[in-house]
């Protein structure tokens, strides 16, 4: 027995924020927690009852097609369903893009997502990291464009990228959908903050699918119906073949029946989408005008979440104030300084806040 | 757009049971299920209750290192909570353990549950198939052991096998953790039916792991819980280094919030389990002498299946009477001619057998 490691699972730190669990262990209670990116609004209504009446017939093994949902998605995406694959969250479909595809060498912009390098690594690809420049507010620019060669198989980008929120230009994003097509290699385009940005349609390169097959979209319901705890998320590709590998190169159950029913109720949520987005689009710009006050650095983010720099350590004394936020020190390209804070109701972000000026005086 | 796949995904046919999906859009109605291998009684209302609970807070990211499930089971399972990983499904440990031990030659027997070879193949490792003979009812022998020699890297056994349902005695599972361990063999034994088994204490290695970290044991609440749809399974080993390698070779939230709440509810179940228990060690007994009265073959089995040979096609003519079947056309060593058909209540297997009465007068 590993005396060292009571829980069993895990010597490391979690790389990743949301881990109320672990804080709830500590302090027995719940923290407020800014630290993962969703939706403060909670499940929708109809995704909780979705769940509940699903829980009677899970029985069964999940659709490993999930037909019903996939035809859903693709109305609901305007693509044709053969572009639809779903999965236990986006992090298992980009773990099985990465086994479909094998790359040998991947392009990767630093600061990003952890789990494009983790899926990578763990399969042994070698992966290159593009620095973003914090004094161009980490925006992409012409030398990522330089970067991808021959040679390189893959290339991540995560649109607006998180952790920092900035968004490039969609003229921008076809320009690396073409320059990846005539080096042969996988483009893929992770999405799940689109949604919170003022115009995702304007943003999106779901409509360059057709053109790109070697196109991957990933989109999850995670953030935009808070269902992180449900696992679910998709992929949009028009290249038939790497699908079909995409789903075999891992289990055909990954989807949980409850998952699938709750995806197709949470489609219908039009209204609870339409709050959440306009909370994001209000309180954003206040919570960054907060922060700018306090005197810290803080990027223009576009999604639901802010990257900010503090010279002063934050994490413990706010744990120790019941509050979550998520430490940017193990992203490549950021260090300890660096924080990322969600953007929650106004009530729990001005808690925030007030509590960051307590700390800060 | 792929015109030929209308569905999107697959141009492939299912290879598992449990279609229930495919044949409610062909028929419209829901079929009697004898093709997946699960509890009949149903979901457990406890854990029914635990999931509607567990939906309200799903906002969350799911606790990644499962600590309130892992500690629970450690106990249920009289193990070390450092020798608990939890999976989305006993198939998502899978293919985590062939990515974690990169195996370049593994061992299986013929026939055996195909996500092995398939988590084997889509890691580009090389399978040798050791073929059990039908003479000798598909039990291991000698031979088996024999075959593992070094070079072997892995080595899958399924205890009872799936589909055929025998089972090895111990010492002979024993031996083949001494084998591979002197071979340096990673053995993954999958006891995902052993709860089925008349004495299951008897025959499970759990209480060998210690002695063995080269020994990997697979669980799930897939079949005795009927939680099929919800996706839960776990490993059992000694080995922290390959259970943290494991933990690191697939995305971090594998496991649903609601998956994690079901486990725990569902370990509180212990009447539902003597129920079904009961009902598979009465049922089974009874169908294998319906089914040889029918003049057929019969593999005496010891789980809630048995394997059958009908020299008569089958899956059509039960699917238009509203039942499913499981071909085994496609297990190596078996061939169209051969059935899985699951143990349900006492009713619900009358009407198969009737019905097989029907088709083969």
């Amino acid at each position: 027995m590993n005396e060292n490691h009571p829980t069993g699972v895990s010597p490391l730190p979690l790389v990743h924020g949301g881990d109320w669990a672990g804080y709830s262990e500590e302090y027995g209670a719940q923290p407020l927690d800014f630290s993962a990116n969703v939706s403060p609004l909670g499940v929708p209504g109809g995704v909780k009852r979705a769940i509940a009446a699903a829980a009677e017939t899970a029985d069964r093994y999940p659709d490993p097609l999930c037909r019903a949902l996939s035809r859903k998605l693709a109305a609901h995406e305007q693509v044709p369903e053969s572009y639809v694959l779903c999965g236990n969250g986006a992090a298992d479909l980009i773990f099985r893009a990465v086994l479909a595809k094998r790359p040998k060498k991947a392009l990767l912009p630093a600061p990003a997502f952890a789990e494009y390098e983790a899926a990578l690594t763990a399969c042994g690809c070698q992966v290159e990291l593009y620095f973003l420049r914090e004094e161009n507010d980490f925006r992409l620019d012409e030398g990522f464009l330089e970067a991808i060669v021959p040679g390189i198989d893959m290339v991540f980008l995560c649109e607006p990228n998180n952790p920092t929120g900035v968004s490039s230009p969609r003229e921008f994003l076809l320009r690396t959908a073409e320059r990846c097509k005539r080096c042969g290699a996988l483009f893929m385009l992770d999405e799940c903050f689109g949604d919170f940005l003022e115009e995702p349609d304007k943003h999106t390169l779901k409509g360059a699918l057709s053109e790109y097959p070697n196109l991957v979209i990933l989109k999850a319901f995670t953030k935009l119906y808070a269902m992180a705890g449900v696992r679910l998320g998709y992929a949009l590709c028009a290249d038939g073949e790497l699908m079909e590998k995409m789903r075999q190169t891992g289990q055909p159950w990954a989807v949980s029946s409850l998952a699938q029913a709750a995806g197709e109720a949470a489609l219908d949520e039009t209204a609870y989408v339409e709050s959440v987005r306009q909370m994001v689009l209000r309180e954003r710009p206040w919570m960054m005008e907060q922060l700018t006050r306090l005197g810290l650095r803080v990027v223009p983010g576009e999604a639901n979440y802010l990257l900010f720099r503090c010279p002063v350590p934050l994490i413990k004394p706010l744990r120790q104030r019941g509050i979550l936020l998520r430490s940017c020190a193990n992203y490549h390209g950021l260090d300890e300084n660096w924080y990322r804070t969600a953007v929650r109701t106004h009530e729990e972000n001005a808690r925030l806040i007030e509590t960051l000026a307590d700390i800060l005086k």
